[in-house]
């Protein structure tokens, strides 16, 4: 068989990237969800998505997918999984990849497509999607849980400069489940990867939290010793 | 625009599973690479692969690829990752979804296809690969100790019942590291999931090892008990 007809001989299938967002706003873990405006599907809820083109990978595609949609670039993505049951679009035999994605909701100001109805909702407000976006969100929930526990990826949904309270608000979130108070600003100041600012968070009491900043260049030096991040 | 015309205009891809089989034999952690016999790419290394036909999720056809080119079924496989590069096959664009199966190469005597030449190699053995199978494998090896740490899916590459050596033995091959025998020995008796045998493996002293086997309504109740699996 000549390289050729080999190829040639291959069943061809629509591959798909869908994509959850992640954003945190007023205290709350969001997910961007949109309800369908073009044909088909018109007035479904579902994940943003789109077909993967010819020429284009697969990571390439969801950044796409996300800049048409939202404006946004450069926003941190990863793959989630690869979902391949044969019907789990009902229009069609459709391969999806599915991708998260984490924004800063108070520093981008989406400009979201016209093409969608899009809203930032909370995990409760979620109402049913179309197809396995439903099951997509759930894993993807687990895969972001287990990430944020030892790869500093929370303060890419967080604004540049946060208070500890913030901080902590933001893990309740992500693990759904309260922190104590008193081990989360021992655990979090001992990695010593915080910057402190001179400026304080007034908008919750009078006294103010102090503000801090991720360092970077801290963390480096964190892993370079060996240690671990873990929240 | 309707359902039909809308699936009608979106792309077709070629889509492909490859496998990254593991096994442990001797006291190494083995992979099960092929010397391709059928054209095209004969004579070249690459990892058990094959496309993904129409009417077939993606689970069955890597179980398919493994049934096939091994003899063997019900093996514990998992998704790695989606590979989406345009350029990552030479032969053209080829989406491909990696999983990894672990296999008891002491109790299954693989019939293995005569499509392939296979070979069990330790990591050191591998040869270059066609492709980005050495990515894949890279990157299934990264997964394999991740998953390892926390669920107890290392007893899939082990007989039945091991030696508490044996089991050391094969952590040490998935970390590539040394563990300490008396702690490692303290950890894995204090979680209460191995059943202790009445036999001994003496092929290593005369004294003989006790032999053990994974016990899993024992791991059920550690789990239930909101224990942690970790090795």
């Amino acid at each position: 068989m000549s390289v050729t007809s080999f190829y040639t001989g291959a069943p061809r299938h629509m591959v798909a990237v869908d994509c959850i967002i992640f954003g945190f706003e007023n205290g709350q873990l969001k997910l961007l969800i949109v309800k369908r405006l073009p044909a088909p599907y018109h007035g479904a809820w579902s994940l943003m998505g789109g077909f993967v083109h010819d020429g284009e990978s697969l990571n390439d595609a969801a950044a796409r997918v996300l800049q048409v949609n939202t404006g946004l670039d450069n926003i941190y993505m990863d793959q989630l999984h690869c979902y391949g049951d044969v019907n789990r679009d009902t229009g069609g035999r459709v391969i999806s990849v599915a991708y998260y994605a984490l924004i800063r909701i108070s520093e981008h100001l989406p400009q979201l497509s016209a093409e969608y109805d899009a809203h930032w909702l909370t995990l409760q407000e979620i109402p049913d999607l179309i197809f396995d976006h439903g099951q997509m969100i759930t894993d993807a929930l687990m895969k972001l849980r287990d990430k944020a526990h030892f790869h500093p990826i929370g303060f890419e949904l967080l604004p540049e400069k946060f208070s500890l309270p913030q901080l902590r608000n933001l893990y309740e979130e992500i693990y759904q489940r309260p922190l104590d108070k008193r081990n989360f600003r021992k655990k979090i100041l001992a990695m010593d990867i915080l910057e402190k600012l001179d400026e304080k968070d007034k908008s919750t009491s009078k006294k103010g939290a102090n503000l801090y900043r991720f360092d970077k260049s801290k963390y480096g030096e964190l892993m370079q010793r060996g240690m671990v991040f873990e929240i």
